[in-house]
Parts: structure tokens; sequence; C-alpha cells
């Protein structure tokens, strides 16, 4: 199937998503607004693709301004830059849910934060992503600072803690991040997307970082709710230290590196062949690596590689292996030893790892089966990755100190896609608490008396902006929006000095005193 | 005083804050870094005022990766870009304090919230801005689409309204804008900042959205607690009347608007000057205009103008009026009479208002003086500003349909920069409740287990990353963190199944069995 194809196949499939909420009963109308921009943006995606020819350019832009028509009726392309969209209420109830749940474990292990500005110095991001690099957004030089939007949140945490000369920090950092990448919107993948970094940073004794920031994945991602999961663990040195056990020449660790990062989408066979092909190693160093990158297990898997003759020899495989075993100690005190998993094939890309390395990824399969299952589990991807890098922020650093760190990034944009697929039914956006209605017409400055009570006390509480509205209009709006309760006013009641209160989901009403139905609204609301 | 000469003083003067920090007897490390920062950053407007001569131009930036040196040596600019900072924890936690307390009034009025991304199409942005359109950042084109950096939320949000095709919303939106300005760090103007907007978009009845919006600012500038305010009203159809009235032609309203808007800082005969000699008006008329704009007032005003021979025969200044009359009479109902003053004197900058417009400033003086004093306060700035725009989103819908919007902009910059001058002592920066300590050496495996314990039972708790922290350490580490509570482990307590419970303020401990810590925690908590 090319990518054509498969576009064209979710175009089909959005069309149908929002032809079905457009001829349901009940048209919510920010969720279909919501579905039509999806599907806009999915047509303006095989629109640049069928320019492009292969679907990996970018779109031709007809330059500002050029367009001949008076200002006011100009063409403007009505869309948002490729690769990025908007957030409609319901997306933003969802995330921000979610952001929440988030925070809240990262304040439970006393985290503070901070933040920093959207772009940086280009110099400060450059060499600092590999082959990346090209996909950083740069700013126009106009005739100042060459500046960049931020790639990552862990290069500017370095340059805070060295250029501020911070010795120590435990931080969390929920910010955007911009990536030129080829967007992937039928699989949720934005040019711009939250990260969410949690790091410690501090000269401190092994282990002990690092084991919390594992143990905050977990917390995470069984408060988050997203099935079964479980995180690899391994360590930069004991890598190093294998790939020298089996031949490879130190200045191809790297390159060694990036090959076994790929075992986690890609079959030994093929990986083996670009390592002997692509990468000039030996079948025999090769054959060797393979014995290592496919064992992964717990602390017995420690025991099995400290007694091995060719690790032995090479001290820095033996520290690695020093501090897994006290990382899988602290992970079985933290009750997660269950979650994680010691394995060789964990790599990670990124160059500026220094120790242990981790990454959390879901398990498809049904959590539940029986151990023998387990190894045929499909994983659907990584949800959450991290490590220590004790050598990044000295660069940032007048004096080139060092500051140890450790630190672990979650993929909330993964865990909002994986939550918004399961949220049945509308999520609710407002949290307004009480409607004030009309009965009938010439009531608006009554409404505005009794609303400007409810604020007062602190009630969250709306009414029509229309001086005679509809009462089944009034109604609604309270099912659409999810408003609990409504105040109903009537001349007839008014008169008698009560207004009707009404339950919106059970359509109960009831008439209440005006001198006492903020405290009779409270009590119920209270009691819910 | 020259420009150099302020920010020579401003830099004496920070020096002195840093150097009292430092030379505290109790050393706050958080706030040092903070205040170095700043001192660093006026030290870095000083140098670029020097290299240019006038202070109004850009640093000269030393092109990226040209140093000669090897990628280690290389010597880094260790600094944000011009007009940028980084916000550290103290900073962010009295920035969040007062952000939550502006959305729990945007949410108390029954608001949603959306996002859009930070840059747009560079066309979205073009014509919206009037002369302040060279402050927009560009992004470099690479060979895709023109985009720049949003330079305010409104615009935005009208994109999203008419490209949606969303035909009524109440939303707030919380994100950082960015105008290339010439920043002016020791006001707290930055090049990045948040804006903090409510809008009310929809078709409805005169001035209800109006005056929520009025009711809004109130709520928020109460609610964060800056002191004496007044909110400026008036109408953008009464003004173009008032000019008309006055004889100014129709094609020089809008630049006779900016002059009126000059009013709040600049004197009356300075403003009548640039309007006879730069803007080609006849004495007469500018003798005129000044006869209406030193008007303010409440609802009395409205009957005097509705009386007034020559804005009589211009129905547009009557449809003002009508809309200033409807608004008093709501603000009245809201119970702001006291807070708001029609004020013929506001203008503001903005091409496209087309209604009610309005701005919140402070008064400098001691807001409880007599009467006639009032006169004479100064008013030390706006902080919050906005109006009706009913023109905007239509030129974002595919079929030109407009809806009409009013909304405002809360300037929280000057709300944070108030509350941090007025802040004694330090902030809080995490949540931490209780702090897991040893008594001496060899105890950290119990910490873990009693950590973890903790956790599991939603306490916020933290420990040393140190094997065998001393216990002073620990517990200065509580008080500068103002954690409230400490579990001190010792073998001999452990022994007889009990740990310490210390209370940091007060430094009294007392012996809890280690079966119900939690709960005797948690009681103690609940209590405070």
């Amino acid at each position: 199937m090319t990518a054509k194809d498969t576009l064209e196949a979710a175009i089909t499939a959005q069309g149908d998503v929002v032809r079905k909420l457009k001829s349901a009963a009940t048209k919510d109308k920010a969720k279909i607004n919501e579905e039509v921009q999806k599907l806009l943006a999915l047509k303006e995606q095989l629109k640049q693709l069928t320019v492009d020819g292969d679907g990996e350019g970018e779109a031709k832009a007809s330059p500002a301004g050029t367009d001949a028509g008076p200002p006011g009726n100009r063409n403007l392309s009505l869309k948002t830059p490729k690769g990025t969209r908007d957030y409609g209420p319901e997306a933003m109830a969802l995330r921000q849910r979610v952001l929440d749940q988030v925070v809240s474990v990262f304040r439970k292990h006393g985290a503070e934060t901070i933040d920093t500005p959207v772009f940086e110095l280009k110099e400060v991001l450059t060499g600092k992503y590999g082959e990346d690099s090209k996909l950083i957004y740069d700013l126009k030089d106009q005739g100042g600072e060459i500046l960049a939007l931020r790639y990552d949140l862990t290069v500017p945490f370095a340059r805070y803690v060295g250029m501020g000369n911070v010795f120590n920090i435990k931080r969390y950092h929920i910010a955007k991040v911009y990536r030129r990448d080829n967007p992937q919107i039928t699989r949720g993948r934005y040019r711009e997307f939250y990260q969410c970094d949690f790091d410690i940073a501090g000269t401190y004794d092994p282990m002990l970082p690092d084991a919390e920031c594992v143990k905050v994945v977990c917390e995470i991602l069984s408060t988050v709710g997203v099935g079964a999961y479980v995180v690899k663990l391994n360590h930069r040195k004991l890598l190093d230290g294998m790939f020298e056990a089996c031949g490879v020449p130190a200045d191809k660790f790297r390159t060694a590196c990036s090959s076994v990062d790929k075992l986690d989408k890609t079959p030994w066979e093929e990986v083996r062949r670009e390592m002997v092909e692509e990468k000039g190693l030996s079948e025999e160093t090769v054959g060797r690596i393979g014995e290592y990158v496919t064992l992964h297990g717990g602390r017995e898997l420690v025991d099995r590689l400290a007694a091995d003759d060719k690790l032995k020899a090479i001290p820095g495989a033996m520290e690695g292996l020093e501090d897994m075993r006290l990382l899988l100690q602290y992970c079985e005190i933290f009750q997660i030893a269950d979650r994680v998993t010691f394995d060789l094939s964990l790599a990670r890309g990124l160059d500026y790892y220094t120790g242990v390395i981790y990454e959390a990824v879901l398990l498809g399969g049904g959590g539940g089966g029986g151990a023998d299952q387990q190894e045929e589990e499909i994983t659907v991807g990584s949800v959450a990755g991290g490590g220590r890098y004790d050598n990044l922020v000295g660069m940032f650093n007048p004096k080139r100190k060092q500051v140890p760190c450790v630190g672990v990034s979650i993929g909330v944009e993964r865990l909002f896609s994986i939550i918004e697929a399961r949220v049945a039914g509308k999520t609710r956006t407002n949290e307004t608490e009480v409607y004030v209605a009309s009965a009938h017409k010439g009531l608006h400055l009554k409404r505005l008396e009794i609303l400007n009570q409810l604020w007062a006390a602190g009630v969250k509480a709306e009414h029509s902006y229309k001086l005679n509205p509809k009462l089944l209009a009034q109604l609604q709006h309270c099912e659409e929006y999810q408003i609990p309760y409504a105040i109903v006013l009537g001349d007839g009641e008014l008169s008698r000095g009560v207004v009707k209160l009404r339950e919106i989901a059970t359509r109960k009403e009831e008439e209440v005193p005006l001198d006492s139905f903020i405290e009779e609204l409270r009590r119920r609301l209270s009691a819910a």
C-alpha cells in the first residue's frame, strides 16, 4: 500500500466519522468541528503528496501578498501550518486531565517546575541531536541573533543548569517542542507536540535517583491507565563493554548502537545484515553481538553476565552490571520488579546518555496471558524513555563543571491518543455548576442580578446572552454542556419569592426560596 | 539621564540585591540564581547598547560554528536569546499561583479553553497589527510555508472561529506570544511573554457579553489583589461620531484615534500640537476634540452627550451612546459601577475594534482619598484591555461569514511583577509533605521502603539521594524547601517498631508506630 493509498483510506474513514457525527440525533458541534479539522488536515496532506510526488517534500507555498485582489478579498489559506493543528475545547479538556495526572505524580516525588524560552541560540542546539539536527526549525535572521525553536526539553534544561550554576535540582517541565519531521497525522504525530520531562540533577549515590525515575514512569503509566506495559532497562557502559568484548572497534560503538536500537521494530536478521554490510563489522563480531542482544531477564541475568569471561575482562561492563544489580534491587523495594526487564537490546538513539537507559513500551496482547505467551506479545510502541546523561551540563557551564543528571520524558502525546480513543461520550469542557434561565420574556435584568449573587458566592454560573431566549434552547444548552443544575426564573415564582431549581439529568424541579437558593444549590453540589 | 545611565544604575542596584542575598545567613540558592540571571541580562543589555551606540539595534551575533577550536572547547554564548529569560522554580510557583486565580475566574464564568499553534502562516498575521507588524518574528523559509510566531492570541482565535465554522464559543487561552520589541528588562518587559485572553464569540443581544467581560476584569483584579484600579470604558462608534462632529475628515478618524490614545501618558497640549502640526487637523477641529476628550463620568455623562446638538446629528454616535447607557446599567447590576468610568479619552490602538472598548489601569495613589483628590491620582499603567471586534472572524471564514466577538486580554506579566514585588520571604516551590530522613548510616534501604509506602498511600514524599546523608543536612533541606514534616529513621526506634515524626517548624518530635505512621501523618496534614 503506497502512502497515497493509506491517506486516501484514512480520508474515507475520517469522512465516515464526520458524517456519522453530523447525522447523530444530538449534534455535538465541538466534536464535529474537531473531526472536520482532522479531515481537512488529511486532505491537505494528500494534496501535498500529490504536488511533491513522494510525500517527503514540502508543499509549494504561494508567497504571501502576491495575490492581486484587494486586501479584503485576498484568498487566505485557511489552515494551520503543516504538521500542526488547533486543539478545541474537548481535546483540551482531555489533555488537561492527563497532564494533571502526570503532574500529580511529579509533585508526589517533590519536583519543582521551571520554564525556558521557546527558542534558543542556534549554537546551543547544534551538535546535540546527530542526524536529526536537520529537523530543527530555524528563525529568520533579522539582523540579530541566530535562533531556532527548541527541539526537546533536555538541552534547554542542561543549559539552564550549567549557565545558572545550579548544583542540584529536581524539576519537571511540560512544554511544546518543534521538529520538522514528516508529520503522520493518521498516527497522531505532529510537528508541534508536548514533551513532559522529569529530571534529577546533582551529585548523588549510584542508582538512587535513577531508580526513582523508573518508579515515576511506572506510577504515571498506572495512574493514567494505559493497560499492560513493561519498562526495559539497560546501561550504556554495559553496551559499550559488550561491543568491546565482541570485537567492535571503539570508533564504531555509536554506529553499532544505532543498529541495535532498531531491534524493537526490525528482526535480528536485518539488523545483522546492516551491521555486516553497511557498518563493516565482521560476521564473527556480529554473531557474538547477536548472542548478547537477545538476552533479557532480571537479577539472574546480571549474575550470568557478571560471570561471562569475555565481559569480566572489561571494567566498564562490570561497572554497568553493578549499576544494574543495584537498580534492580531498588526496583524490588519499590515493588515494580514485575514491571521492569533488563534487556540487552535496548540502546536508545541519543548520543548524550552515559549510564542507565530505559524505555517503557505498551504491551499489545492481553497482559494476563501465560508466561510462555509473554515472549510473543506485540509491543505497540514507546510511551516513555530516558536515562543518565552526566556530561551534558558541563558544555553549558562557564567553568566546564559537570552536574550529573538522570531523567525521563513521558510520551504524553501517545497517552493522549490512547485515552482519546477510549473515551466514550463527550468530555466535559467547562465547569459551570448552574445555568440561570428565563421561563419567559422580560427577565434579563433579574437574571443578571441572580448571576451576580452566584458569582459573589463563588458559584460557577452562566446564562444566555440573549434578552429573551427560548426556555427549550436554554435547557438544551445545559444538556449539551453537561451543566448539572438550572435556576429557572418566572414572574409567578418571583412574585411568591421563589425560583425553580432544576436538576438537568433527571429533569426534576423544585421551588426554593430566593433568600436561600444558593445554600440549597451548594448543598446539592457538595453532595454530588 | 541616558539609556546607558539608566542601565548602569539598574546594574548597580541589582548587584546590591545579589550581594545582599549572597551574604545572608541562610542562603536561598534558587533566589540568588534568579537575581544573578537578571543581573546578567542587564549587563548583556548594556553590552548591546555599547555595541550599537543607540540601544535600539541588535547585538552583532557571531555566526555559529565559525569558532576555530575543537567542538568541546567552542565558546558557547551562555545566555538566552535577547529579550527572553528562564523562569526558575520560585518565579514559576508565583506565576502558577496567579494564573490559577485568573483561570478560576474564567471558569466561574463558564469558559472552555482552546489552543492554537505557536506559529501561523505569515499571511494570517499580515495587515492586522498596523505599524507594529515589523515586530513579528519570522521563521526561516526552508522550502516550505512562510511562517511567523504568533503576535497575540486574538488573531489566532479569529482564525480558529472563522476556519472551523464555529458560531459561538466562550473560551480562554493562556499562552506565550512573541514581539521583537525593544526589551525593557528593568521594567519587566520581554519579547516572549504570556497573554491571557477571555473572549465571547456569537450573535447576541447588545452589551450582555460586553458587560460580562468588564465584570471578569474586575473579579480578576480583585481576586489577585493589585490594589485600587479603575476600568475606563468608551465606544469606537462614539469616538468616530465625535471626530465627525468636530469636523475630522473620515479618512483621518484612525490617525486622530491614535493621537487621542496617547492621552493616558501625554498631556493634552502635546497631543493637540501633534494633531494640528503632524496630522494636519485645523485648530478649530482640535479645539472641539479637546472639549470632548477631557470628559469622563457615569450615566449622567451619557445623558449630557445624548443631548449634545453636534452629536445628536450623527447616528453612529447615538448608537454608541445607547450601548454605553446599557453597559453602565448592567455594570450597576453587577455591582461594579464604582470600578468603571466612561472616559472619552480612551481610544486603544488596535484597528479591529468596532464597538465598546475598555482598559483597566491601576491607581497609584492611596485609593481611599477624598473625591477631589481622585483627579490627581497617577495611573501606573494598564493591566487589562479589550473590546468588541465584530469584523475580524469573517476574514478567516471561507464564506466571509462574520461572527461578532468581544473579549479581554489580562496583562498577567504586569500582575506577576506586582505580586512578585510584594512577596515577603520565599515562595514554596514544591508540595512535598514529608521528608524521609536517616539519623545515621546504613538506613537507605529502609528509607526506600518507607518512601514506597508513603507514595502508595498518595503522600508526597522525598528523601536524600545520598546513601548516608548527614541528619543536619537533611533537616536543613526541609527548612529550605518548607517541607512541613520529616520521618526520622534510627536503628533504636526501628527495633522498637517506631519512627520519629518531626514537625519542621516547631522542631517537635514524637515517636509513632511503624504500622500507623501514615495515618498519623495524614491526620496532621489534614488538620493543618
